[in-house]
């Protein structure tokens, strides 16, 4: 469906590296993947549940990467979450055999590819609709399969999904009546609480998004319909929802990366948030150095996204990458006298997800020498 | 040189259209162009230039497409702009056989690859350091080839470029003593300029550029170099390089396309500028229909960029694209009557360049239907 009428292949980029090859020697710009940093990001999430018996189900959009996604489930993750059809396409391809499209899906061609993608992997998707329940239904069932379907509650963040209570009560009961889907429960992500800057102003936003599935779990609990799943949470909040004793799923995504922006929320302590550390970074090179306190890198608005706030340098006292143009950073300095001409440096992204999804690439390294380089194969599958 | 190590190869994602198609079939996100009024706009610069011989160079980093190089070239210009090696790599794979590199290029590797480039195309690049200079020279004689180098002037943006004057006048001398290179011009391009708002605060800019590269090209010339060509400017103000006497080349990018923020600039009559017309959109879908006052559209920060601010929204009287989240647009409404679930709805980006830098096709329609599929041939080559 929605081939190309004999268009002429795009040829893909080749890698910036060389497995084996010194860091120092990497093409740029380069997506840096720290995978001592990665490895225990995965390991800290697990601690940080402290033995709770949850579902994992970390979000690929953060990565676009199938060579992250089977790290997740090979660390216990029970799938991943998509956002996109293709990219949960993608997933699958990559060898991902339980995918969660946390998002509507519409439009029959769409519908038609979930289905069928559905003959290959467990398939869910959210719903904040009513005749969207029923083109997914007709869907699946003209591809003779089933999906999993979860009513997505807007639970604060006035984005996707019904209200909570009968409006949610009312779709899952139009989903269980429906007989190519499976009701599989409830989806509420609060996104607008992610990057609320002190633990209590995330904590009050979770408390009540909380309360508002407790209210609409029960409800449809008492039509008789169980409720398997309810899933949602961030990298931001995702203790309060875990600690809620009403989720039983959490769907982190960044915490494998973290970046600029993560790194503003606070924890307890007042620090800033260390659960985890930053382990994505961009490799620029100084391609202009010519007035005293600025020098000039090769990574610009094409190469990270600023919609969160610019990168921060790393390792040069003082630096600060003030602003983005297309294909340059303008990096405002103490003085003249650090980064010279031809000189390579790492910078934070200021947001993780839509900077990844700018690279092909994912270089990953270990102790300065690259030790793989990974495909973002779910780069640009925005459909 | 840095080919991957065995990795496996990207697998392009399909169009989202074929040819023939109606428009209102066309999958979501998807970026489309007009082609009658991308055609008109490309006639449209030459009539602004009102006869006057000016060499044209459009900027190809705007579009990063082949098939559109090709077409500004049938039309008069001598060639292209890019700003990155591999962008010009794609354009030389693409047909075209002058590229200026209007950009400085380090680091042994890439000096090696545009050295290369030259034995199939005129190739151009810009140096704003004398030790650039030695090391284009050693890359270009390894290679057997001769580059056209430029010096880059900073006239106001202060990005990259040497002082006006003496200092330019010094790498215009290092370069015409060495046997590689060919000393081809003063490139003065002030990308501050671009938006300005008023043509009076455009004009008073372009003003100072332009006195500090007369001044400049008569140091050179003083000292029996010839300054062959003068090139800069951008859609912002390319009239008034274009009127100058001192340049003799413009390279407009963005008058193809226009974009929101280009829309924001205004002419001699007060009214936003009118030379072009906007010629590309992004296709959305109202994918969640909930609030009454709200539609949120699949298209986010991973299918346009909100660097300059964001989309406007085509024909919906009232609506406006309120906020972007990595996979959803939320639109506020005037009221609950107007986009429904399912609807297609196009928006005008913010920011064209890096919005085009995000997908891998460009649906090309006239009256409604789907004429041609461009694969933007050059997304993604930042390096």
């Amino acid at each position: 469906m929605n081939a190309p009428a004999a268009q002429p292949a795009l040829q893909p980029l080749p890698a910036p590296a060389r497995i084996g090859m010194p860091l120092a020697e990497v093409d740029t710009p380069a997506l840096l993947l720290d995978l001592d940093a990665f490895e225990r990001n995965l390991e800290r999430l697990y601690d940080s549940l402290q033995g709770r018996p949850l579902r994992v189900r970390p979000h690929a959009k953060s990565h676009k990467c199938p060579q992250i996604a089977l790290r997740q489930i090979a660390r216990g993750a029970v799938g991943v979450c998509c956002q996109k059809v293709s990219e949960a396409e993608a997933m699958v391809r990559g060898g991902v055999a339980d995918v969660l499209i946390a998002n509507e899906v519409v439009g029959a061609p769409k519908l038609a590819r979930i289905a069928a993608l559905a003959r290959h992997a467990r398939i869910g998707v959210c719903v904040d609709d009513a005749g969207n329940v029923e083109d997914l239904q007709r869907a699946a069932q003209a591809a003779g399969t089933v999906l999993d379907v979860y009513v997505e509650v807007n639970v604060g963040a006035d984005r996707c999904g019904v209200d909570p209570g009968e409006p949610a009560a009312a779709l899952a009961r139009a989903i269980s009546r429906a007989g190519a889907l499976r009701f599989a429960g409830i989806h509420a992500y609060h996104g607008g609480a992610q990057h609320l800057r002190t633990p209590a102003e995330r904590s009050s936003a979770i408390a009540q998004a909380v309360e508002k599935v407790a209210r609409t779990r029960s409800l449809i609990e008492a039509d008789g319909i169980p409720v398997a799943v309810v899933t949602g949470a961030g990298t931001g909040t995702y203790t309060l929802e875990a600690a809620s004793g009403v989720y039983n799923e959490i769907q982190p995504g960044s915490y494998v990366f973290m970046d600029a922006d993560y790194g503003r929320n606070l924890d307890d302590d007042g620090r800033p948030v260390h659960h985890f550390e930053h382990s994505l970074f961009i490799l620029a090179t100084v391609m202009s150095r010519v007035l005293p306190a600025r020098a000039v890198v090769d990574v610009g608005l094409k190469a990270h996204s600023v919609d969160s706030g610019m990168p921060t340098v790393v390792g040069v006292p003082g630096a600060r990458y003030a602003r983005a143009s297309d294909e340059h950073g303008a990096i405002e300095l103490d003085g003249p006298g650090s980064m010279r001409l031809g000189e390579k440096v790492r910078l934070i992204p200021g947001h993780c997800d839509p900077t990844v999804n700018l690279h092909d690439w994912l270089v990953c390294y270990r102790d300065d020498r690259v030790e793989d380089i990974w495909p973002i194969s779910a780069r640009g599958a925005f459909y």
